[in-house]
């Protein structure tokens, strides 16, 4: 590689506070939004205290498994939908004389392990003893590819240390479902298994497989190509296929094997057999035809675009700079983009959350890539697209006469949730998709996505709402309540007038008034058939959205009732008794003031306009004391909170905390995998928080917040296909029009214009 | 048997409606408040159609069973607790020839059934038909004898109608969980099936065994005893011991079998050796030296006690009056006697709903018992006390400093609710126990029970209440609130304020401090620790209970913003979507105003002092139209309300609906078990409502309003040690005393004074 290696750009385990070993798989695991592979140790073997969940995860193949409840009542899930965990690809077996990796106990220390971020290339060398002594290095080489999606890179490097010997390097992979040994008693987890089935395809020249879901009638195709010192396609005893080398090594001598994945899209399972010839061929002869180093360095180059289009560059805090630098990288590798798929909680990086998809992609994620890279996050919400129908299906089963009703928690687009009042009951994920419509609109002027998806989303979500909503009187007054419902904070759950939701749903029906205009007697207009009548409805249900709102204290309710709850002081709860969800009955929770995470200091954030700081900094005073944070999500939310309001220290505590969640395992669960919404929200800490962006301004706002311990920020951003360059220090705003028409914006209060004539502006505030 | 069998006290198959086979077999069912046996096909065998689900029940007698959950968090029972099914004592075996009833498909039809209700004897006769076409009558008599709680008899008679030939009669029980062939898949039902072991006990000289469960750790004994022609103790080929006849039968003529079963109290298998050589001698001995003719006249005569103390004579409606007696009948079987078990929700007579004892018990069926039965209604209160170690260490579990935490479904007084929103949520279950008290304790003047354990109950459910609640300020008033609970009505959940739980709640702390006078400076009230603060608390929140009104309707309202939520016209919904619940999704029921059962109503009728009868007809005319009656504890209620506000129809149509809801399978699953609630609400309608009783009355008081279609209706009650009876008509009340001191009374108005010299008392009205 000819990329000079910036030490910046380097995630390395002597840097990383905890070596354990599932924290490490983590953390290590290389991805590409299609595939992502756990950092495993990948001699596995008979240790007798292995401890590893290694895998391979595709986005959105996964497979049914059965609910059981308790008591089971009419419209819960069946199933819960659970990503695969394929084989590990990074296994392989080595035989030094008559020693055999695979059934002898070959102690595996780690030297070293570098993730290069600028590349996407980890590097990791192991010392292997084996049980008569016989040391050897193993130098393992990896990637995800984000030239082709498909791709997945591995090389080994064999160095013997101590002797000279006959070595064999057997590369073999005849299991599909990943044996794992770390049991997790964590309700947040779901480690349930697959019914895959493995089917060798022959006729190919290299390992080529169909797997196949039993349950879920999904396929996807694997194949794998292998080169390197006397490596050979083969045959073993049981008739498996493989490659296999075998040499005499002498001390200090490398041999290299390198080894390409191809995996294949998913597809639904119809018809096998022609699913897999018309890929397999393909995908087989891409990888035939090129090298370990081709594909990464085709990889790297895209790497290279990512960073120098969605970079965030911190002047001042080097630590804070890694850790937002390994969040930014995973938000890449975890984003499916193939329009079918969306960013996993844990993105591919494990099977926590069960690989669903929840509203941490649009409220937490999405502004990144909206800002950063258009493109992919118009593909992200055309996953939403292509579940519509599901939704619609839903909201007829649930009973509605119409709209769509999206899942709490899915990968297919049906409610994976085995517990309704924290999972379907936050029916606010319907507003927050049609926010992030709003929000990619806003930011890119799409009028074609808007047209052809968007609008027909944003209706039908409002339609929804308009059926669980009803008028009715509240302080003598008509308005519009939203009742029976989950908010974001998940220590309350089925409450009335959550702020956050109606708040949410406001604007989601707002929306549907904005563009009604536009698109009356088109097409898609009368395919959705929205009437006079319906509109008006919708627009008065709007215009009387009953907010909740606290008169004693003069501060926004988190919803109906909430000041009436129990107060608990949580410095008076020992610190193991965090967090409280594993502690406490949900009764214990939901009649108490206290909250898991941002709820309605979120819906402030989302909202930005049109209240003072004052307002502000009394919902944070309010509800700060109140929360417990149990959620990732929620610290970033109350930095940017903070930031605005002048509390500076809070907000950079707040936002440093939030930013090293996976990097410093804060929630001791990135075993599991990544905390993408988490990794998300932390550059929503530094964009709206301490750049100060304005959301759902008409103009492109910013009121930096600068802090203190930074001399500057400089990131890029596209705005109506232009992009723009941002410096900000402490006292000084330099923007400059990087490609497109310019446009104008109000930096620090300030209306300045951006063009191709004068494309540099310093601002000073 | 030399009583004459009246008409009036027989349940006769002809007159049932429905031949549903597991209907049957729970109409049929004969117990003791101990023991209950279904009423079986005795034969059962190798019918390939063959629907059954037989069993002998012992109250109490349980065992573990893990519940599943889709997502579990902390709080949540581990195991459910599920009533075992033991081997059905009906069963029997009956060799013609060479054909064998366990092994060849003998048909055999139901000739005649018939349970007299007098003398608790269920007489049956079959016609069996041999595959060869042998026929013989097959006459079964049986029961559980209310003389002696452990005993249950069976009597088998055997008639050729068509053929002379060898019989061979096998009497043999050799397995212990009683195979079932009916599945359900109503989350109403479970039957889960205990870990049972059969242990045969040697020297004996008559099978006895000892049998124990494996997680629950309980233990009973079981023997029994058979007298017949030719019948001999025996020990099969399988060296298992049981009873053997053989003999040459000729057409026409009859031979009998009769066999004593007893079975032993529930114990905790400390020492299972230990504990059966203490008490199976006795038990043993008993059946040996008597008769099934014996058992079943010292049972029968209790009967009679029970009928002379506790009828309801009606005249004006033969059908109402056999519902009537069938109910009353029914809720004397199931009724636990030992002190150590409650009434379970299904009786003896099936496992439905587990075995579990719920607030059913205390609200719905203790009323009976105390007026009629006040020895037997202490016993069922003391199982409360029993348990009451057990609610004070869940209070401990769910985080509280004090207190007890009833479970809301239990038989070992630990929580076995799967589904805590509409099972621990209803924490009404403690009031209702404290209510259930206090009116035991004003109908008896019980002061020992009352010193001993009611008042210690009444506080530490009190205690759970005042930490469970608050004070704050409601409308600008300070208010004790109740948040997040579920009401009676399950069609509501995770509430503020439910009508019912405050009123109930503000009743159980007027009780602490109401009798906290008289046990001042008493050994009791220095081991409750009962503080003058803590009285003063209580007080307080008693005083403050808010009791949500709805101002615009003028009625009392359910729960704080019932009134805001979704109107349902029950009336467009499709008859075949009832019950709602196996057909909507809970958060389809939860926002919407609809109940399945009174809630609110039923409040108005267990503090039917201090409100008028407008009022009441306000609030009736409010909920009825958008209650389901979904569950069969609500008809009868409503029932009262309407006797009471003078809708005369409504109010005989609904209990004419209430008291069958067994007889007439109105629910479709009294396959499961009859509703011993319902049954007991059925006897409240006639006297709370007809009769007009008034609850919580310092004078006994009733306000008859007699249904125009009766002429009269009779009844007795204890008041105080004295016991009354009663007989109404159309515009007369006839009152004697006929034990006891007597006492003043309020009858339509009038004050009548009761007493020895002057026993008896006409009130016109």
């Amino acid at each position: 590689m000819r990329i000079e290696q910036r030490p910046d750009f380097q995630i390395h385990l002597q840097n990383l506070k905890s070596k354990d070993q599932l924290y490490l798989e983590t953390i290590f695991n290389v991805a590409n939004g299609h595939i992502g592979v756990r950092d495993s140790n990948p001699l596995q073997g008979n240790n007798p205290n292995y401890v590893g969940t290694p895998g391979l995860f595709v986005n959105g193949f996964y497979d049914y498994y059965p609910i059981e409840y308790g008591e089971k009542y009419t419209g819960y899930p069946e199933n819960d939908q659970v990503i695969n965990r394929l084989f590990d690809p990074r296994y392989i077996r080595i035989k030094v004389g008559d020693e055999n990796s695979s059934v002898d106990f070959f102690k595996s220390e780690t030297v070293d392990k570098n993730l290069d971020m600028q590349t996407g290339l980890l590097h990791e060398i192991f010392s292997v003893t084996t049980p008569e002594g016989k040391i050897f290095n193993l130098v393992v080489e990896s990637f995800s590819s984000l030239a082709s999606d498909n791709v997945y890179g591995i090389k080994y490097g064999v160095v013997p240390v101590n002797f000279d010997d006959d070595i064999e390097v057997i590369k073999m992979h005849s299991y599909i479902n990943q044996a794992t040994s770390s049991t997790v008693s964590d309700v947040r987890v779901n480690e349930s298994e697959g019914h895959l089935q493995l089917d060798f395809l022959e006729g190919y020249d290299q390992p080529s497989y169909l797997i196949t879901t039993y349950k879920s009638q999904q396929g996807a195709i694997l194949t794998y190509n292998g080169k390197g010192f006397k490596l050979e396609y083969y045959k073993d005893e049981n008739n498996h296929w493989g490659y296999h080398a075998k040499y005499h090594a002498k001390k200090g001598s490398q041999k290299e094997f390198e080894f390409l994945f191809s995996i294949g899209d998913v597809h639904p399972l119809v018809n096998a057999q022609m699913y897999a010839d018309q890929y397999l061929a393909k995908l087989n002869e891409h990888i035939r035809h090129t090298s370990f180093k081709a594909e990464l360095m085709a990889s790297a180059q895209v790497w290279q675009t990512f960073w120098l289009h969605s970079d965030v560059e911190i002047d001042g805090d080097p630590q804070v700079q890694l850790s937002l630098r390994f969040n930014l990288f995973e938000l890449h590798q975890s984003a499916g983009r193939n329009a079918h798929t969306s960013i996993p909680a844990k993105g591919l990086s494990g099977s926590g959350y069960g690989g669903h998809y929840f509203w941490d992609t649009e409220i937490f994620m999405l502004p990144f890539f909206i800002y950063t890279n258009p493109e992919l996050a118009k593909k992200i919400l055309m996953y939403r697209y292509q579940t519509l129908k599901q939704a619609q299906r839903q909201a007829t089963q649930f009973g509605f006469n119409r709209g769509a009703m999206y899942a709490w928690r899915t990968i297919n687009g049906y409610e994976a949730s085995a517990y309704w009042p924290a999972g379907t009951a936050q029916i606010h994920i319907n507003a927050d998709i049609a926010y992030a419509i709003e929000q990619y609109y806003e930011v890119t002027g799409d009028d074609d996505f808007l047209a052809d998806y968007g609008y027909e989303i944003i209706v039908e979500t409002a339609r929804f709402y308009m059926e669980w909503g009803k008028f009715t009187e509240i302080d003598g007054e008509r308005r519009f309540v939203i009742n029976r419902v989950t908010g974001p904070d998940e220590y309350s759950a089925i409450v009335d007038n959550n702020y956050y939701t109606n708040k949410m749903v406001k604007f989601n029906l707002r929306m549907v008034e904005k563009y009604a205009k536009r698109f009356e007697n088109t097409d898609l207009s009368k395919r959705l058939s929205l009437s006079k009548q319906e509109l008006a409805e919708i627009k008065e249900a709007a215009d009387l959205m009953y907010l909740p709102f606290d008169k004693e204290n003069n501060v926004k309710l988190q919803y109906q009732n909430f000041d009436k709850m129990n107060k608990i002081n949580l410095s008076h709860i020992d610190t193991s008794d965090f967090p409280l969800l594993l502690h406490y009955h949900p009764l214990m929770l939901y009649r108490s003031q206290v909250n898991k995470q941002a709820d309605t200091i979120l819906a402030d954030i989302l909202f930005p306009k049109g209240y003072s700081d004052e307002e502000l900094t009394r919902d944070f005073d309010f509800y700060e004391p109140i929360t417990t944070h149990d959620s990732s999500l929620s610290k970033a939310i109350f930095a940017i909170a903070a930031a605005r309001i002048g509390k500076e220290k809070q907000a950079y505590s707040f936002f440093a905390q939030a930013i090293e969640t996976d990097i410093q395992n804060s929630h001791h669960n990135t075993s599991n995998g990544i905390h993408a919404g988490s990794l998300g929200a932390a550059w929503e800490g530094i964009f709206y928080g301490f750049a100060g962006v304005v959301n759902n301004a008409e103009t492109f706002s910013m009121y930096p917040k600068l802090p203190s311990q930074w001399n500057s920020v400089k990131f890029r951003i596209f705005l109506y296909n232009s992009e723009y360059i941002f410096a900000i220090y402490e006292h000084e705003v330099r923007v400059s029009l990087l490609s497109g028409t310019g446009t104008t914006m109000i930096i620090a209060g300030a209306e300045c214009e951006l063009t191709r004539e004068s494309p540099n502006q310093v601002i000073k505030y």
